[in-house]
């Protein structure tokens, strides 16, 4: 098979794309009327710099225009229209390809030695500023775990497998699959995500609420400091003080490069089935999804979406001309006016999928839902991984789009989601542009819910990233008024970092700081993302910094 | 009601026991002869030394005799050999009860100032030194959190219940109950241990194998340290950098006192079923708790104990006529000499249980097991937090008795379990006397379970402790030569410190020391429990301990 190549400056494979149908377009331009075009510049119009001296680095070591370009940066909404217009700010010095824990090790040192800060770089798909280089380094190494992949070994009674820390999603399922094992964890970015991004990140995939969050799945992680491999080996459970691999997921390589990880799998589901279903109002939604996740059993997929996001769905579906119709009779019922998408699937035995679903269609019954067959679950599973695609083509069409995502508990849930949407509404106001804003609940918990926000305007030529930056910030705060957490899967990266004292206290951060410092006291990893470059004053804040 | 007394030098209540009837004396006297009864010397014959000079304290404080002896230490077994034998070592110079949060923050404040060392007690139950005044400290004060007790609110709709860290065990359900609600966290010491205490130690109980450990239960905590209040807000689900409520966690003390959680619970279950079952052999056993975790419906309990603790427990029950026979008979048939007692218990929807039972009982049937029905479940039910009080007896008796706990994967647990009472088998054949080592899975987890060690062996007057430091050493090297962690659920105290860096490794016992720094910077709360007071040498520990 040849291999397909990754879009430079966009989402996902060059071959690939979303269509966007006339009915979506339609929808758009009646609500956000027509924005400026993001015009597309060649990767070999891009200037990239020379880079700055590094050491020699003891592993294979690129620093080709066309890899520093590819390196630069993620997939956030400033990065791609950045790279798109052909204007990143910053390049990394050479991005170097260790492949094996003890030359990540030993890149790490010659780093700190030389005071070269490092970028560890899995799948690049961070969309929070995680991956890209920042001002305010000198000279930057991304650190590319490219070549350390696939399944070093599995423990089929215990359900546990090894995997480096660069195998990307479809790898490990595919190393699993033949033995009749899966681990289930598939975020958004599943094709381009790895194992080691997974756990810096903390992320959470489609099937997490059944599954649980790769917080749940790492049994055992190793990680490569400057000063050596910290190695936490498997564990079912333990109460040997705090859980330290717990401190490992979400550290966005701040305490060091993870480079191999032991995960809990498990068999492949004997039955599998899912359905979509209507209800009537949001709140009736979201009173089906609390009482699934509070009563059990517990559905491995829950996604809710607003009236508005329900609304767009219908517009992004091209049927053929009976189910159009049929879907329209529906949506066109007094009842279904506010209208609410509900995706649910089970997975396991037959007989335990077939008692979830009744007791799921009893609750759905309640709350005056009705069951749309199907047809819709099936077309989501087929197309999940294709949405980020969109971004691209909107971008073309001259609309901005990006989404975020926060969670809370489900007595905040509601309130959180009129502020939000709000918010960014009374930003776009201000600024003088319409926005639409959609929302799903993509994550449910007994004690609360996800909120993932899309939101899309016309763009303005030249000030596509700040128009981003006013309803960002405007949603960002409504979060943090609100109870929400600043993010629920995407993670802080630099983007995030100036409110995590928000959410986790002037002690948190204090500590967060404190751990960095002692696991990488040169302070090269991953400057800036996490936590702030400047410490945020203030009497209780640690005294001084590590980083440049 | 009157308040009821709880022992100064032992478990309990002052008029609850535990009977040990004649054939279980018969059962041990065969195995172990006869020890040294130990002496109990009567409380008012402690010699207490008068407390060292403190400065004044913002809350309730006292300096009384019996106060402070009664919180010199907690409920391991060299705690009450010295207890019983009027010997402790050391006792604090007062005891403080504050009555808030600010209270708290007040006094760690004034402890911090004046280099008071501060030893925060929940219910004082720690087998492992937790709340133990030890050498090496200067003036020390318990904190006890007796006063911060009750359900401050609860957030029906997310099943959330905010309670202070004081509450015990039976005021917790107490005030869940006629909600309709319960938490479902009961370890052994359940009427004694408090919320704060369970989250401290990272403590796990009965049920925790369908309800999960507390460090699930954790939405929330609320942190005093001597710089002021660190709060982490109830949250379902977060990718804010690393989870820092797993750091508080089982931080025992050392990183501020936990005044306050947030607490996921759970309605109470519709229904509930179990029963004992008895397999053929341990590896048996061990599959049937395998299959059920890892293919589901999960029990609520699962307990299985090896063929040593099923005869010591047959010995320990006695029974009526007709039903001693009926046990004989069964446990006489050939397939059975080496059987093991599976008790397993499941909670939920009518429907739920009885296809979970169903899918069990499959199970241990191709397992060659038999249901023994539910009669011994019942009785584990009722009488499973009077065990303890074995100790006191058999103490009396001339026996010693300690219990110790690890865990590790399915695939390392048959090795494990055979090393553990290798080891202590020579220990004591070393050291020249008889040795019982009885053992069962009391937690199970998917990847793995807990191995949970009772040990008996016959007291030599005087040597009480180091008769029992002799086994608890082989034990625990054994622990960590085969893959398991040093302790499941007791936590970690004075006692497996040492230990700790073999598991967690040099870096995370440096990050731990660098947080209690950050958090504690005076270096007052519980020193020596959770890190030596000694920092390990080695070229790569971090620089000075604040510790004195």
């Amino acid at each position: 098979m040849q291999q397909r190549q990754r879009r430079w400056n966009g989402w996902g494979w060059v071959d690939e794309s979303a269509p966007v149908p006339a009915s979506a377009r339609a929808w758009l331009a009646e609500r956000l009327g027509k924005g400026d075009a993001l015009t597309v510049v060649a990767e070999q119009d891009v200037r990239v710099p020379p880079p700055r001296p590094l050491p020699a680095l003891p592993a294979t070591t690129s620093q080709a225009s066309g890899d520093r370009l590819r390196h630069a940066c993620g997939c956030s909404f400033p990065d791609v229209v950045k790279l798109r217009t052909g204007a990143p700010e910053r390049f990394p010095d050479a991005v170097c390809y260790p492949e094996s824990s003890e030359q990540v090790v030993a890149v790490l040192r010659s780093a700190a030695e030389a005071g070269v800060a490092v970028i560890p770089r899995g799948g690049g798909t961070s969309v929070v500023g995680g991956v890209t280089v920042t001002a305010g380094s000198g000279p930057t190494l991304v650190l590319a775990l490219d070549r350390l992949r696939g399944l070093a070994s599995l423990d089929r009674a215990s359900l546990l497998a090894v995997f480096r820390a660069g195998t990307l999603g479809p790898e490990v399922e595919a190393a699993l699959g033949p033995c009749g094992l899966r681990l289930g964890h598939e975020p958004q970015s599943f094709e381009f995500s790895s194992v080691g991004g997974w756990i810096a990140t903390r992320s959470a995939g489609h099937r997490s609420t059944g599954v649980g969050r790769i917080d749940d799945l790492v049994a055992g992680v190793d990680v490569a400091t400057p000063e050596g491999m910290w190695r936490l080996p498997a564990q079912p459970a333990s109460a040997a003080g705090p859980e330290l691999r717990r401190l490992v997921v979400g550290s966005e390589g701040r305490l060091g490069v993870i480079t191999e990880a032991t995960l809990r799998v498990q068999p492949l589901p004997e039955h599998r089935d899912g359905l979509a279903v209507l209800v009537p109002s949001w709140s009736a939604g979201g009173e089906v999804c609390r009482t699934l996740l509070q009563r059990g059993p517990v559905p491995e997929v829950v996604r809710l979406s607003d009236p508005d996001e329900t609304g767009f769905g219908v517009a992004l579906t091209e049927l053929p001309g009976l189910a159009a119709r049929a879907r329209d009779l529906v949506f066109g019922v007094k009842r279904f006016r506010h209208g609410c998408l509900l995706l649910l699937e089970w997975a396991g035995g037959l007989q335990e999928v077939s008692l979830a679903r009744q007791t799921a269609a009893a609750a759905w019954r309640d709350a005056g839902g009705i069951s749309l067959g199907r047809t819709g679950w099936r077309r989501w599973l087929a197309e999940r991984f294709r949405h980020p695609y969109l971004r691209d083509v909107l971008l073309t069409a001259g609309w901005g789009i990006d989404t975020l995502e926060t969670a809370a508990c489900w007595s905040s849930l509601a309130l959180l989601h009129g502020a939000v949407r709000d918010s960014i509404a009374a930003a776009a106001r201000n600024a003088g542009f319409p926005v639409a804003v959609l929302c799903h609940v993509s994550h449910a918990y007994r004690d609360g819910a996800s909120l993932y926000f899309t939101f899309l305007w016309p763009l303005r030529r030249d000030a596509e990233i700040s128009q981003w930056q006013a309803l960002k910030n405007a949603a960002s705060g409504a979060i943090l008024d609100h109870g929400g957490t600043i993010t629920h899967h995407h993670g802080v990266g630099t983007m995030h970092a100036p409110y995590l004292e928000r959410e986790i206290g002037t002690e948190g951060v204090a500590a967060l700081r404190t751990l960095a410092a002692a696991l990488d006291p040169h302070g090269v990893l991953n400057p800036g993302v996490l936590l702030s470059r400047t410490p945020d004053p203030g009497p209780r804040s640690p005294g001084g910094g590590e980083e440049g």
